[in-house]
């Protein structure tokens, strides 16, 4: 258990490095062009999201994700006591990650966002569908082609860093410690609460939807 | 029978929310450079097409397309009326994945757009090239390697939003709905039929071609 | 055999199709800012490859390339005769290829390119590179893993587009082709061959070199 | 035995050819736009990674890379001898894969690196990580999914060029190869020894997380 609980730490905190640590890179190099800052965000997280669940998939299943552990929780699939042991370790290891980009960086450990946009119905819209699409790639391709899930995830979220308006956050564990990061990334504390709500809110949805589509 | 319309139905409106949602955040934050909007726009739909298809082609056999659809019918893998139920829910899909789009980005929910540059012969011919070779993939690819269709389609679309004129549409239903939307991926209402009969009469020549090519 | 022809002419067609329209598409677009038109271009003809090597190589064992027949003849793969049809039909298919290009672009069909810088001996080295390079990705590909090889060519010539100086012709039937048209991808036909001279030349050099490092 | 240097040794050479090449090209083109010069670099380097580990991993185990052999060396799977061979052909690989570049750009052959910014501690902290990312997913794709490495290290190294502040040289070879070109991927001699330490240091420390983590 401690293995899995190790996997799903280190996971989510390498996670939160491609994810925050891409969006320094690209800030700092794209002159002005957030367009090309995204699209290196989007890909190095791609293949960041790649590389850990190809890898520790066969230790803890790879959530990363309270989300994710809800609606594994919620097809039977986890019981309680793990489940709430995964929602820990994911949060601490993405806050851990942040501040291992920050040192990698140059910059100040603790930090607290200031990026004020990320609020909104229209953010909330996408954050629905953003949490409801990934499920929609776990579940379905755990059912059609389970090897092929690291890729499907990863181009998944790629491609959402473009077709949502909130960059598809789409995970309780990054939303919080991306507001530990006054970078790129980043998203103003005070507008976290209402992302976790909306990203729970669509997993029994999504849950309910995705049983009877992909039911045998 | 009602899954494979929900699946087709689905993945249609999921089709259109990363063609358009792509398109909006690409020309959005590109600061008028159109290259990087594009390269955004087409790695994002390449993105979601291999999503769609892996997880929903073992349902409805993914085809989000009235062109591909009319081809298995060609083919007689797919009769009348399903088929003709297939292209119904596949547009009614496009334009709710649209609506869904502006819906995320805070936009108003009914629109028709004024992007008049898709007509003439040259973007016909477009048109004919991108259809003939997505047939081609897919029949190709399902003669010679049939799990690696959804990576052949993705591939294919990232590739073709480069090498035709008209970025390739391909695809009644995403063109009848990419009408719906004044961004990026719009094109004006009256220049869809003409895209739509060019893309549907390339449909039986290069059925007539491919199936010389790929016979056993 | 026939069928052979159609296909490596037919294949020889749409990497020209990728290669000039993507490259046509990226300069338009670009700016002026020649990095994000390659990028395209490089990314369009790596899914173009792709696609036409996984789709076709069943059928005509996907060369698309007179350098890459004439491996396959020094190696015995390949009798004289149907190499020498081979050799005929890639570049007939490659120049179709081009002129069908510029209808989709709406540009003249007949055209000489203009294009001076591609001579000179860093060119001719990065040629011979670049020729060698796709051999050894093929033959070593088809020693180690086989069912790799179109994403093993496709990725290999989607860097090699960065990483030589001449963007990586290292295909006579290209050359020629790209000969026809004064776009982005053109090369002024004095310097065609030239190219050709050294990608002919690297083949045995290459050959003597694999068959040593990739024999049982 | 003489077969396995010559894969080490050309596998580094060439792998040298991605990193440089497409650094110089980028540069060359991006018009001053950086982020756009280490995408170019960081997707041409993840394409030559794949092809060359694919290919060469069946002869030599494909390391390129004499941290990877200490770490290989450390769990027994190569004895101290052929560790030192393997060392000594990817020091002398790198050196010439940079010289056969230069040549290929049209630069002069031999060049010391001015590039004074990859030096300090969070420099140092960045080589840490990517040493220690690039050792997990090796090892941990050894175990969850030997035939996917190439694609993991790949993507790895394609994302870390992001979301590491030194844009993740993770390799003594690649290192001291990068001193003698005075180009893009460029790093000041007097600066390589520390990232060789950081390297090394961080190998055992991995191995002994690592060896834990992914026990049977």
């Amino acid at each position: 258990m401690i293995r899995k609980y190790v996997a799903e730490g280190l996971g989510t905190a390498l996670l939160l490095v491609g994810v925050v640590g891409s969006g320094i890179m690209g800030q700092t190099l794209a002159d002005g062009n957030t367009a090309i800052a995204l699209l290196a965000n989007a890909v190095a997280t791609g293949c960041m999201l790649y590389v850990i669940i190809t890898t520790l998939g066969p230790i803890s299943g790879a959530h990363f994700n309270p989300a994710v552990t809800l609606a594994f929780w919620l097809r039977g699939e986890i019981t309680t006591r793990p489940a709430l042991g995964y929602v820990l370790v994911q949060v601490a290891g993405g806050i851990v990650g942040v501040w291992a980009t920050h040192a990698m960086f140059d910059q100040p450990i603790l930090q607290a966002s200031t990026t004020m946009h990320r609020t909104g119905i229209a953010q909330w819209c996408s954050e629905a569908m953003a949490t409801f699409g990934l499920l929609f790639v776990i579940f379905g391709g755990l059912k059609s082609r389970p090897e092929a899930v690291p890729a499907l995830v990863a181009f998944y979220i790629t491609g959402a860093y473009w077709f949502t308006a909130s960059t598809s956050f789409a995970n309780p564990a990054v939303t919080i410690a991306r507001g530990f990061s006054d970078t790129f990334a980043g998203i103003y504390p005070g507008h976290i609460a209402a992302f976790i709500v909306v990203q729970l809110i669509t997993v029994p949805l999504a849950h309910l939807i995705l049983t009877r589509l992909f039911r045998d």
